[in-house]
């Protein structure tokens, strides 16, 4: 087995991650991260990213979703890669092991294949994700669903989500010059497998004293844009009893959205964003919109879940009785996604060799990962590292040294295990 | 009395009043108006009218908030002026009336006084108050806050208060051309009396089928810059009963804001601004801001009010238990405002002559005016004219062109009784 004869070299893939970190879309202070997708912040880094990768010897390829990827050959010639992939975008206000640590584990897996000079069987691809973080262009994991051709949103789409300042992706993508000609589609640029390395964002593995994750799937999520109308006023001049105001009616189904998620026990369910029609105080608004994202184990949690909340809305609007309405703007989502048994059996594989299976526990993820796209058309799987208290999409996310260098050793075992496998014609 | 001679030229005063919104501030559909306060369509307008007011042999001068002082000269030497005063700035979606009729109703009044070559005793003078609606620079009333020196808000503090683009407003003054000489200090720079034509704003005048309103006080307003603190968390990972959501916390007390209002029937209150701290939907906010405005008949039950909502802010606290929390970062306000007799019955007995006393009735204020300032240290009083439906703050706002005629031709009376009463020694 390969897997155990190579040693990653853990202060450098430390030390790229905190420097690439600190130079590209670092907050003034602490170690939070500000790296929205397609800025110039992000720009950098993937320009970086593609001038490694082809020192060392890989060749590069963008798609039309700018995804980047860094393909190191093999010997087989009808191979397609096998994949590590993850994202090097982050939340406005995030850290420096969300997706980041994917990507830089798999830079350091290719630059020690390189240093020990291994030759794999098949090609072996480092892959950067666009807009996982959905945090810039709205529509998280955007760019992996587009290439597994399995989300609900199609290219064309997609090219025309537009930020807040009103720039299209597509003109995005163009202007920082990573709107590749690679079809983003998995049938014209597919894999062997996908592989990720990711942090938890959850305080689990922390809580139960493990080491690794090996993830077998994600649960099922659903985002819902509401808008919420009312009827403009005069914060002074219009009466208490006849006022249609969008904005009580939101917070009594923002506080609904919580209480349903807490009382069904289904999953969870999250307003975090929300913008009201008027910058006045001295305005009763007539609209306020909000983004509810909800996340159970399964489908028919989630669906069981967004009935019950849906029919609490239509309770309070019944109840307040003052004009007000809610409709659902756009509603997008991530089916629940189970890993394939080869992945998972070379992740654990690899991670046995390297903590023991004391060290090790079969989790579900709870965040969403462009793994879960993959997993659609290609075998799949994640491991997952500790995160600090569980505490992520948040500055003072933290994965120890120790933690992102044992993640990076797996990665590479699994690649290898994998390849194997592939070689002896037993996947 | 002088107050039946003159008629002032209605179809001038509306075809007016409606070309320059058409051309400076308009929205792109219906009749609704953004001109914020110190933008480059609030400098078109205001540029217009110191143009006109010149033409109509009026001294001009410009304070250090902006404020326009347009003072044509009467016979007394040693007499301040008459003010008739209001405010060219509008709400972001706003409409044709709120302020911009009792500055267009002035103009009128200056041009009658001239087309009738009509000496005055006292100096009339035309002022548009600065950032009347706060919408831009969050505080109504500032600049006639700031000239009456009552405010709690200095000049010097005003003019560090920032717009949402961080930009002060001292700058923005300057940037228009407006940031004055003349000392924003009633001491130095004061009226005789001040006299406000507006639209009501509210449904009170057309539903007790009267044309004009004789507004005998201002009722108190208090503001509160609220913020609601959490932690930021992970929409996916972090489960429901550990979290610490900021904007499931703001949402309840925005309710409670409405509630309390409602239940106690001391007056109103209202939030129309908030802003939570995130921009993605898939992050627990970790703060949210908004902004309660309150305003009660009197300043006492303002206090009631105030204190029932705070008591039912910290029963939600308490009962959620999440670690959540809320703080007062700013409260500002404006206390009720008695207007002066004889201010009161010179606008009485000119409307009496108009319309008669079964038109007229006499009312409180719910909406803040510069003549609540105004009212601290010069006698002052209101004229209002019925708002359609009572819809302000909105595109949909209409006052006739007969009501606005009628409140211009009141105020034109108002005026020179004032002026013959003062010439008189009676005031």
């Amino acid at each position: 087995m390969a897997s155990s004869s190579f040693q990653i070299n853990g202060d450098r893939l430390n030390s790229t991650l905190q420097s690439t970190c600190t130079q590209w879309g670092a907050l003034s202070t602490g170690t939070g991260m500000c790296r929205l997708t397609l800025t110039q912040e992000d720009k950098q880094v993937r320009d970086w990213l593609v001038t490694e990768c082809k020192s060392l010897g890989c060749e590069v390829k963008v798609d039309q979703m700018g995804n980047i990827f860094a393909i190191r050959p093999g010997t087989a010639e009808d191979r397609s890669p096998i994949a590590m992939g993850s994202h090097l975008d982050t939340q406005p206000a995030g850290g420096r092991y969300d997706g980041i640590l994917g990507v830089q584990a798999a830079l350091e897996v290719l630059r020690t294949l390189r240093d020990n000079n291994v030759e794999t069987y098949c090609p072996i691809a480092l892959v950067d994700w666009t807009n996982e973080e959905g945090a810039r262009f709205p529509g998280a994991m955007m760019a992996s669903g587009v290439w597994s051709t399995k989300s609900s949103t199609s290219l064309d789409a997609c090219w025309d989500v537009k930020d807040k300042e009103g720039i299209r992706m597509k003109d995005a993508l163009d202007h920082i010059g990573y709107l590749g000609n690679t079809p983003c589609d998995y049938r014209a640029n597919g894999f062997e497998c996908h592989f990720e390395l990711h942090i938890e964002q959850g305080p689990i593995l922390e809580k139960e004293r493990k080491s690794v994750g090996i993830v077998t799937s994600v649960q099922g999520m659903k985002w819902f844009a509401v808008r919420v109308n009312g009827v403009e006023g005069h914060s002074g001049t219009t009466l208490m009893p006849g006022r249609s105001d969008a904005l009580v009616t939101s917070s009594r189904l923002i506080t609904a959205v919580r209480d349903t998620a807490l009382k069904t026990k289904l999953g969870v369910a999250t307003v975090g964003m929300i913008n009201s029609d008027t910058s006045s105080q001295a305005t009763i608004p007539a609209g306020v919109n909000f983004i509810i994202d909800v996340r159970c184990s399964t489908d028919e949690m989630v669906d069981q879940l967004v009935i019950a909340m849906f029919k609490a809305f239509d309770d309070i609007v019944v109840e307040e009785n003052n004009g007000t309405s809610y409709k659902i703007e756009r509603s997008w989502g991530l089916p629940e996604s189970e890993f394939h048994s080869h992945c998972i059996d070379a992740v654990r594989t690899s991670a046995v060799s390297q903590v023991g299976e004391e060290q090790i526990m079969q989790m579900k993820s709870r965040a969403g990962h462009d793994s879960a796209w993959t997993s659609r058309v290609c075998p799949t799987s994640m491991i997952f590292v500790p995160s600090k208290e569980g505490v992520s999409h948040n500055p003072n996310e933290y994965t120890s040294p120790e933690h992102c260098v044992l993640g990076a050793q797996i990665l590479l075992g699994a690649v290898l295990i994998y390849d194997d496998k592939v070689k002896h014609g037993k996947h």
